[in-house]
């Protein structure tokens, strides 16, 4: 017997609680729970708090309950039994989940959510254990990802024994007028439980992780139940609020930085430029052909993300214009990136990211991107070093999301040097409707100009992958930065059409041999 | 010759503008572009900017334009070319415009939107006059209460003359290399262009009113077109920035409010009650019942939108959680409505409400709603005279809009006396877990108690509609406040269900007669 079948079966005890009991200990844990709502009102982290099991009624029961004991108007409920309509293959699978994290201060409560989805899905399609490995990968990524982050996660089991389960839906099958909650569920778990369960162990198995424990509580008796999940509930409560444990957490998640002697900006050759003739040539070639690929892009579901980091006035706008103009307008959003609004400082700093990804077919475009993490905000130190340090990791996963997930990522660096830089800012201080592009900000980076450069070499030495590299662009002059944004553009998208289209008569031929054998 | 056909005339006279000219204007129109942007940026009030067209490419043109002129942090662009998943019959047709409305003080800037989707649909689907009549009203409604609440609406046509717009076709169909941008579109406007032009000026006559006027601008030279778009869009906001029509727009908007003798409060039987054995039989029976209903009312793609009013302790919580608990848990939010956010407070009072309307097959329970603004701002005096006053017609015209789209739309105002509210609030202070429900506030808002009815009172007089009847629920009782609401939303479900089903066999019969005829 193993350790979750331990736990499992700590759980079939039988333990109950009589009415008077629990009317008595409900009082005093039902204040609690709201002095500790309140507390947490105040703080800067957030609860994410998972209830899913084999006993969904009593899921959706301790929602109810919890509700009636708790503020609801710092709960947001997220009830996630349904099946996606995308394939994890066009969508990374935590995705639907990051839309919906709760600000600091308050408390997302997921039913079902992305254990319910996975043990689902990977039963129902009949996942290879590659399949789920992956999407326990995924998640496992993700859970840590938020404990990283200072979230407090809560994930419980109900766990009711198979021999109750079944009794209770054979009562309501009698008398669907009495247990009508339990009469109307999707009885998937019951009906092939000992298949299931072996899956509910590796899921177990792979995310219950000291930082990602799971807790299993024995739902037979309701009011058991409700008490096991309101006191578990309370006392994690309390001892996040009211010891040092995040602290610690963080602390211990410091990585180490890669030192390293050689320097990616050096192979830029700055004096690399294209004469106003050939510019004038070349850049409606690539367009046109960039707007043809496009358009098959978008009918083969390639979605792409673009991405433009370089110090000030190195010319990310009017690069992006160049391809934006050449993209179809509707499938195109640029987004600029600024200083974080209040929602989005209430959350993970990938949040703001995750929820702007493009659907299947279209394109975004990043004036500035997550790599702020560990450019300005490393720099200006308005993240911590354990934040920033970490974050190159959690920045290489993100990406391998989405390059699982098909995404075409094109991240660029824009490199100028110190006196281009300051010829475009007298530029732009001469020409009237130029001049709000300045600010006392710039000047100030000028200043840090070593230590800006400093972490823009460290970034590109730790998050240029195979599956998301960087493409350092020289970009002194402005028409060679152009036209090498939109040929590595053009390549890429080409370069993954051809990969959609070999994969394509590969089914195909496959099809054929099929039928024809 | 009427005067649509007049306006396209006068865009049909070859302007153009040459180059030195362009460039000479552009200067200062771009500079006092963006300094008007700064001063909207502090204002209370958003520019809805809707561009559309004979034109696409110009239309998808002039968006790069504006984007390179003005500053970009403060447009929102949504390009709404595309025809939505859902029908009118099953959401309203302005619902998806109604989520992207700027918040005070920017530009949201929309290209195709509601003049594209009407003129599409209608021609592509063959609306009869009635159906088209009503999407006209829609829009015009919607129009109408955006301008009436402040918003500067700025709706152009580009136009092209037909043979014009030929001639780019053909030029772009010869060399798609260079003409790229006139290539790929999708050419119905063309192809049918006269057959289109009546619904176009029925569009035009219909929504060219002195307060949502159109300007039509001539799109055959580019130069042209971009300056005659700056200008037009510089003066309107020079004219709303620093005059002041708003107030006069706003003063003319105050409507008469009926007076009626007669009090409908006066009909409610605040002595009803249900003893706790009738309460304990009816209850479970009436939550099983709903329960089934609304397992049919899902798959038939009913949605309901379930609203609570009443006076502080009237029982609103208790009352929902009895009816939320009997409905699929999956497809049911519960939205507690407290004082607005900045976010919402940055738009239409409706608009924290549209945003959050049920999808079809869902239900939304709305604890306090849209009702506030006759409610408690009004006493409160949170909105001004003309702003309240005016929001009953508001409110009838948002819950036809439901109805017409086959929202189960149930309104429950639940009365107590003020003996009552004295009693629960110290029951209230008695209870350690419940005391976090009474504030100061609770106690001031009693001292307004008649304020408070009159206006409650005035709203159920000129908000009960036959689509969308008030439930005046006696709820010195508890129990017979709860059995109350349950049996309404049974009747109500049960009624609606009919109706679709009545409407099926219908369709069947009618089916099966063309099948023998």
């Amino acid at each position: 017997m193993n350790q979750i079948s331990d736990l499992f079966a700590e759980a079939e005890r039988g333990n109950t609680v009589d009415k008077a009991d629990y009317e008595a200990e409900l009082s005093e844990l039902r204040m609690e729970l709201l002095n500790l709502q309140y507390d947490l009102n105040r703080r800067d982290f957030s609860v994410v708090l998972l209830i899913v099991g084999d006993d969904l009624p009593g899921v959706v029961a301790s929602l109810r309950v919890l509700h009636e004991w708790m503020d609801g108007r710092y709960i947001q409920n997220h009830v996630m039994f349904d099946t996606p309509g995308e394939k994890f293959e066009e969508q990374p699978l935590v995705k639907r989940y990051w839309r919906r994290l709760p600000p600091d201060g308050s408390i997302g409560l997921f039913l079902g959510a992305w254990p319910y989805l996975l043990l689902g899905t990977a039963f129902d399609e009949d996942w290879s254990d590659e399949e789920l490995d992956r999407g326990l990968d995924d998640v496992s990524r993700f859970e840590k990802l938020l404990v990283d982050d200072g979230t407090l996660l809560l994930k419980y089991w109900l766990h009711l024994p198979k021999k109750k389960l079944k009794n209770r839906v054979a009562a309501a099958e009698r008398n669907p007028q009495k247990y009508w909650d339990y009469a109307q569920y999707d009885w998937k778990f019951l009906k092939r439980y000992d298949d299931r369960f072996d899956l509910v162990e590796r899921l177990m198995g792979r995310t219950n992780t000291p930082s990602t424990p799971w807790r299993i509580i024995e739902s037979a008796d309701p009011r058991y139940r409700n008490l096991a999940l309101g006191n578990h509930i309370a006392s994690a409560l309390q001892k996040r609020l009211y010891s040092d444990s995040a602290q610690t957490v963080a602390s211990n998640a410091v990585s180490k930085i890669a030192q390293s002697d050689e320097s990616a900006m050096d192979d830029i050759d700055l004096g690399a430029s294209v004469d106003e003739d050939t510019y004038r040539k070349k850049l409606p070639k690539l367009q046109a052909r960039l707007n043809r690929l496009s358009h098959r892009a978008h009918k083969a579901g390639v979605h792409c993300v673009f991405l433009f980091e370089g110090v000030d006035a190195a010319g990310k706008g009017g690069a992006i214009r160049r391809l934006a103009s050449a993209l179809p307008v509707q499938h195109t959003r640029v987004i600029p990136i600024a200083a974080p609004s209040e929602t989005e400082l209430a959350r993970h700093y990938l949040w703001r990211f995750w929820t702007r990804l493009p659907d299947s077919g279209k394109t975004v475009i990043f004036d500035r991107s997550w790599y702020g993490r560990v450019l300005v905000e490393r720099v200006e130190e308005l993240a911590q070093v354990h934040e920033w340090s970490r974050a190159y990791e959690e920045i290489n996963e993100f990406e391998a999301s989405l390059h699982d997930s098909n995404f075409v990522v094109c991240k660029f660096w824009l490199q100028i040097d110190t006196d281009t830089q300051l010829s475009r800012f007298e530029a732009r201080a001469q020409t009237p409707y130029k001049k709000y592009k300045l600010t006392d900000e710039d000047y100030r980076n000028r200043k840090k100009w070593a230590q800006h450069q400093a972490a823009a070499e460290e970034m590109i030495a730790l998050t240029s992958t195979s599956h998301a590299p960087w493409t350092l662009v020289a970009a002194n002059d402005k028409r060679h930065a152009r036209l090498q944004v939109l040929s590595t553009v053009v390549e890429r998208l080409d370069a993954q059409l051809r990969i959609l289209d070999a994969a394509d008569s590969k089914q195909h031929r496959k099809g054929k041999k099929k039928r024809s054998g």
